[in-house]
């Protein structure tokens, strides 16, 4: 299978290196090999890293042209030319996967109409909030299940600045110029701030919910520029957070689409979408609520999208992957005495001078270190709480057993594990 | 395409209602029309509802060797005879949809090898979370994208249990015969609360994110049914959330899975989801962290899912329906002066007796209906917010255009508006 890239930035790069990593898993998903044949560049003689130089090309008409390309990836952005590309390759029967949202929310009608006339398939899940899998989720999962809402947090710029300014009590200004030395808001914001890039994925994800045709300019917006200090502030003394949201909705027998800066009451789903975070609530009488949180943006979050939509486009998802994935378990599991976690331990204990030493060195002696112990109650009725820092479950058996052993010890040791990142 | 389907319960009937209401949108989407051939029963005098009486029979034999059968669908539980059922439905070469998460937890890899072997698929979404669609987007969106943990709360009755025993103080007994009350835990709520449920879809979900049969007897589990109301107050104390949470890790080489209370830190995204709620944490270093958020149980969301795997067998993914969903457009915008929402409008006014009055007249013009205000401050630099009950754009906008031209409102007023379930 080979793929032209066009277009090779942060995410253009990432799809190579993400190709070239999971080669494997990926012929064994698809019986099939993906390389990269062609790469469509402005500028020929700029290093891109992990791409091949013999593969770059500024010559988008041969590129095109070449009956040896399988499939073409669009991350290269705009909407000209990059529509007559894509143009040109879904009119040649050649499936197309794009991340361009600007492009998709304002073409996307007549491209698929043109995959569909081509019989080939045109996909586009990292045009919307990257990595997270909406478009899927509703082209496929919920396909029969009637939305009647998506609501959603889909542009992390003005995420993370709202949230900073409510926070911080920082100002737009002050908010804008962090997220922008975080990389969180580029050099010019504007498309971000004033609406207009959440408003193209708000027509992309109306369309797919509705089975309607809504393009960017069906969209009114209105961005997070004029928000003043003073407004997050009364908000929140009445119990709402401010968002940026997008709305779209079954209404009046139609539909309603928008985006504007909204309050949330506090106790919302989105209203605990923090930082440069995405979410999108879709509602259905038969599913209820489903919400998808996570980065709404990225080098690698945007271009594993585009994986997912190549693999897609490959029939990964028939039964034979899975099959094989799971009869050849490529790995093992690790004994239940391995798995580790920091722990909670509650003891009722003797108050005796000495007590805490024996159950510290206990500890010690199995190799598990005290993070924190606190003493509740005294005389008989007395209690430790212990936590501690990760151990493994063998090494906290050890420590519990020999606690059951200690006079000082009253009845069995209450034992909870902590969530902690790194842990097996 | 014609569906024989195993089990006729809660799942079954809104399974078959669904396929009635949904067929206009199934056909256009697959090309093909969906009916219900014939539908096994234990008792086939019990009447249920939205199923033809005509279809229903207790006769395993004839339903699973009837040739003009497509597809099965399995929403009767247990593992014997359902296991063998299914064999013979995929021997046959027929593709099977099943519910069942005991099943598939201890028979998963066997019946996916009978399915390749056959080439035929098996499919099993509403077997982990109901319609969540947490395994579609482990198979497909995340397929290349190198899981390094799932953490989950599988359980909707322990989450139930342990948030209520968290915000009321109930113990564990009051608010598990709450929960069976509410018809949030069963009569015999064993499987949930012992830990059994959630382990049996940490074993599927395992499977699927690490590529590896994990079995449900290869999971160690523990329930809630020790869980003391004084250790959920200390951890609070503490700075966590108690959740039964399904952990499933890359460690040590290996995999770790495993299911027991854990206590959350209070930040996490995991600990704020109450109530019956399901949500699942998909990790991994090229998305960062995905959330999946929604009902895990229930009639209506189990067939959803049933459903959108009838749907995935079909390949309704492919483009061509995207094209005619967009193309044929169904509904129209409505426009954007007719949205509708809460709004809230502060106002500098000057403070004057009967500027309130003044106001709240402009807005009773304008057909809408004040919910709260507040005045703030005095003199010159007196403020004005008001709140009001749902209205529409234009009936705000001409609100807001009589205020500009009243003396005693200086400069534009800030507008904001209110996400509110019901508006247009």
């Amino acid at each position: 299978m080979r793929i032209a890239l066009l277009g090779c930035g942060t995410v253009g790069q990432a799809f190579a290196r993400m190709l070239a990593e999971q080669g494997g898993t990926i012929t064994r998903a698809s019986g099939r090999r993906l390389v990269i044949a062609g790469v469509l560049v402005r500028d020929v003689h700029r290093p891109r890293g992990g791409v091949d130089p013999s593969l770059v090309t500024d010559d988008a008409e041969s590129l095109l042209a070449d009956p040896d390309i399988d499939l073409v990836v669009e991350v290269m952005g705009g909407i000209d030319p990059t529509s007559e590309y894509l143009r040109r390759a879904l009119e040649a029967g050649k499936p197309v996967v794009t991340a361009n949202k600007q492009l998709v929310s304002r073409h996307g009608a007549e491209l698929l109409e043109l995959a569909a006339s081509s019989g080939t398939e045109l996909r586009f899940e990292a045009s919307a909030c990257a990595a997270i899998p909406v478009i899927k989720v509703l082209r496929e999962s919920l396909l029969a299940a009637e939305i009647s809402a998506v609501t959603g947090i889909v542009n992390g710029t003005t995420n993370y600045i709202l949230t900073e300014m409510s926070r911080s009590g920082l100002s737009y200004r002050e908010a804008l110029a962090q997220a922008q030395e975080l990389g969180y808001a580029e050099a010019d914001p504007t498309e971000d701030v004033g609406g207009a890039d959440a408003a193209a994925k708000m027509a992309i994800l109306a369309s797919i919910a509705f089975h309607t045709n809504v393009r960017f300019d069906d969209v009114p917006f209105e961005g997070i520029d004029g928000v003043q200090a003073e407004d997050l502030e009364l908000s929140r003394d009445l119990g709402f957070v401010l968002k940026l949201l997008g709305i779209a909705r079954l209404a009046h027998g139609g539909i309603s689409v928008r985006v504007h800066p909204t309050l949330v009451p506090e106790g919302h789903r989105l209203a605990s979408v923090m930082g440069p975070d995405n979410a999108v609530l879709l509602e259905s009488d038969s599913v209820r609520e489903i919400m998808l949180v996570g980065p709404g943006a990225g080098g690698t979050e945007t271009a594993s999208a585009v994986l997912s939509d190549v693999l897609s486009i490959l029939g990964t998802a028939k039964g034979s992957f899975l099959h094989n994935a799971l009869v050849d378990a490529g790995r093992s599991l690790i004994g239940p005495d391995q798995t580790e976690s920091p722990f909670y331990v509650r003891l009722n204990v003797v108050d005796r001078p000495g007590v805490l030493a024996q159950v510290a060195t206990v500890f010690a002696e199995a190799g598990l270190s005290i993070k924190s112990v606190i003493q509740r109650g005294a005389g008989d009725g007395a209690q430790l709480v212990l936590v501690t820092h990760v151990g493994s479950e063998a090494q906290m058996a050890a420590a519990i057993a020999a606690m059951r052993e200690m006079d000082e010890v009253r009845g069995d040791p209450v034992l909870l594990r902590l969530l902690a990142d790194g842990a097996a």
